[in-house]
């Protein structure tokens, strides 16, 4: 790795990656504003996702880079990169790619917050635009 | 506890709380769409913010419940809850009450999400609208 490129990164150092060496992402469309989704970031994640100006997330469940879309096509397009005031949180505003409107979530839902609390239950009040069979069959 | 409150609480059965027993949560403001803060719930705390209709947060630092506001008289009014696909994390939908614009962060900005990634920096982008001495002072 050159020197320049460790010096570019010293706002990586910045962040305050929690225990797991992760930073919890959030994912808001910068058109509509709607929160679509929320992920976790490790520093490589946090790295490629500002050099390719797309979401790349870490898994926990799979423990690997998880470059968002690269199943789907349903890529993120990153415009900015923001951090709160006790730098632990990372807030990223994006365009959602692959369909319109997008699809951000794995049930084929525009967000992942589909499911608001009414009378004591969970309810799913957003529609699946498409079947999640046709996004992950290739 | 009574059978009615037990049962009306099933709700709170169906979120995925991590090995601390806590949930992230993100305050998004309803009117304008900005994400204003992040921060965490226990059960007991998403509880009594889904009864008084004000978020009551867990705070990791102090240890114990965080009703926000308490202090700064910057409430916030909670209109929706929302959980991801994932049934592990929290979206609210908010007015932040006691000021106008709303102060969501405790250095008297609007949203705790004010420093944004320029030319590999993190920079203040919003303004501070109230002193944070003039917050917190009684």
């Amino acid at each position: 790795m050159s020197a320049e490129y460790t010096e570019a990164m010293d706002w990586l150092d910045d962040i305050k990656w929690d225990a797991d060496g992760l930073v919890p992402v959030i994912a808001q469309e910068r058109a509509s504003g709607d929160v679509l989704m929320f992920a976790w970031m490790n520093r490589e994640a946090l790295a490629l996702t500002a050099a390719r100006g797309e979401a790349v997330y870490w898994s926990r469940s799979r423990q690997k880079l998880w470059h968002k879309g690269e199943e789907s096509g349903h890529t993120q397009t990153v415009h900015e990169l923001r951090i709160d005031c006790d730098n632990d949180v990372v807030l990223l505003k994006i365009t959602q790619q692959g369909h319109e409107p997008g699809i951000a979530c794995h049930t084929g839902r525009h967000s992942c917050f589909f499911q608001r609390l009414e009378n004591g239950v969970w309810s799913a009040v957003e529609p699946v635009l498409k079947d999640p069979e046709r996004i992950y069959r290739k």
